[in-house]
């Protein structure tokens, strides 16, 4: 028989690869002659870079940048085993995780590191991305990206602005004669699931900029910015970035993607569905296991554990769904394929300790579901 | 296809009877058209007379007697479908759920409730009677059953002893005269997993006497008072309880079933799955649900799971466990015929919330498994 592993993270415990890695040796306890196949996947969020380096054979790059409040930070790029494709993931750059709780300040951070990123990878060659731009601790309009690639964003006097949220209000003219001409030559798909507008009260600034650290005054000083800087750019470019969908992604650098950049937005699971090359690992299996450390209502709006199991479905595959915590609502699940959901957690214990023995429950509730789906079969 | 439901309760939450209820109804949700057939069953413990009423069809009768600290309580003994068989469990009239915490004293507690329930059997016609000693509260070796059917138990002057553990010891003669001869007509199978012998270290006073409030003290005066009470019953009977296996079950119970008694005893679990027809109802299943509020390594001593998993794998028929906690050691019960172990705790929660919510995720993990067994069928 042939099993195909194809889990999220179960955040703040595993990664999806230690996930899989987990189910898989739970597998071969169960079922020591089944034909195991593990591509762990992402929805375009943290880990997806991983996920799809780890899916394809593929393999990752170190490059120091300037991080969110510019100290360095090593962050990484990764190569999709076709050799070809660039896998960046924002948060590498300028995510959240890179700064402590109290320095969170998005009139401050910037995405200067992913420009930086961006450029290593050109410079290294690569003219195909996939951005995943899940995590980011910004809300700079993209300004501190277009910096690094040589855009010049400039003031009232001519001088080149500062960096991060407060200085986007202070451009009034955008220079782009050294913007990197590679740019133009390559391609960017962005893995974003965030249908915000650019500005506004469903903006990036009033959704996001409170997560990132913003009090109200600075929600509205960044989304005045933000108006100001979408103003300009639709001046120069003729591209409305004001009320555009997915323009308010990560801090609005989903709007300058669309503004400068050869690029097109996708659901991230379609994404890393399609990199993994999921479907064609799928053919002939007779179950495939995924996860989340979470599942519940939510999962259905774009979580990989959907995403897996409709891909699966179109195989007419079952899918059995494994979760740190099983919410309410798993039955609206039924219906993109997902058979069963189980949790991990195998008694009354509290989150640290469900945490400290994910490995273990992990294992032990994957060979548990594997031994079940498969004894009708015996 | 047809499910058997065989669980045991989910102790402090749920019933044998509504562990089974809820079963049924998750699995009705699952597949309308499954044959379920619902068998709740018990171990010799707590609720072993109600799975037995429950899967032949019998009844309950109502009597009130003295509960184990002499106060009247209102006990039951049942009936089974077969209208010969009468169920007593001791805990009904003399366990230690009838009296709270700080008024535990098996100097004091009596058996005396457990025989007016026999006698009041006996008076209704009764000859077959099968005795679940399990949680009883008492360590008076049996002589308070024995006084309520008739035996006078005389201290040095010739007098009746009283009742409870101190009154043991003072007894020095026995005389059967009045012992309700109804007795010798009848047939006493008694449900017991225990082996500990009458007295001495392994004894009933050394093992069970603290759990019933006993303190080093009193349990050194309880096994002295049991071993005057076994010289005295070896004098008069032949029959010497002192080393003797299952004497020491009960508070010593045992032994007084085994001097006085037409009486066997036979390992709980087998006795309900006999009683039940367990056996006949598993023909032609295609699974059977088990399952009790934790499952773990002592499991396979004799719990239900365990002797629900032996009779289906006779047949040749797969067990899934479905338990309120899963402990260490289940892969042990994999050769027992169990093939996988689930717990219904969702996520991390205490074990308040746990058993608040124990129908709910009960029936939700049912789902769950139900779907995930017969989905390789599909």
């Amino acid at each position: 028989m042939k099993i195909v592993i194809a889990p999220d993270s179960f955040k703040g415990s595993l990664s999806a690869v230690d996930v899989a890695a987990v189910m898989k040796q739970a597998i071969s306890k169960a079922l020591p002659n089944a034909e195991v196949v593990s591509v762990p996947v992402a929805d375009g969020g943290e880990g997806t870079m991983d996920s799809l380096v780890t899916a394809t054979g593929g393999k990752k790059v170190k490059v120091v940048v300037k991080g969110p409040t510019r100290k360095d930070v090593t962050a990484e790029y990764g190569v999709l085993g076709d050799g070809k494709t660039c896998v960046i993931e924002m948060a590498s750059a300028s995510g959240l995780v890179l700064i402590p709780a109290h320095e969170r300040n998005p009139m401050v951070t910037t995405t200067l590191g992913t420009g930086e990123l961006i450029k290593a990878a050109l410079d290294a060659g690569y003219r195909s991305f996939v951005l995943a731009i899940g995590g980011s601790a910004t809300n700079d309009g993209g300004t501190g990206m277009l910096q690094a690639l040589g855009m010049k964003l400039l003031d009232k006097q001519g001088e080149s602005v500062g960096y991060g949220g407060e200085a986007v209000g202070q451009i009034t003219a955008i220079d782009d004669a050294l913007f990197d001409k590679r740019i133009r030559e390559s391609t960017f798909l962005i893995a974003s699931d965030v249908q915000n507008p650019f500005v506004g009260p469903t903006g990036a600034s009033a959704v996001f900029g409170p997560q990132k650290g913003a009090t109200q005054e600075m929600v509205e000083e960044l989304d005045r910015g933000l108006t100001t800087w979408a103003d300009l750019i639709e001046k120069q470019t003729g591209v409305r970035l004001h009320d555009q969908a997915g323009a308010g992604a990560a801090g609005g650098i989903g709007g300058a993607f669309q503004a400068f950049f050869p690029s097109s937005m996708r659901r991230g699971i379609d994404l890393v569905i399609e990199h993994t090359h999921l479907e064609k690992k799928l053919v002939g299996a007779d179950l495939v296991l995924t996860g989340e450390g979470q599942i519940d209502d939510q999962t259905a709006s774009g979580k990989t554990p959907m995403g897996v199991a409709e891909a699966a479905k179109k195989q007419g595959i079952p899918v059995v769904a494994i979760a740190g915590s099983v919410g309410e609502g798993i039955e609206e699940l039924y219906q993109y394929g997902i058979i069963s959901v189980f949790s991990i957690v195998k008694g009354p214990m509290n989150l640290e300790q469900a945490m400290e023995g994910c490995s273990e429950y992990l294992a032990l509730t994957t060979e548990q579901v594997v031994r079940t789906f498969f004894a009708f079969r015996d």
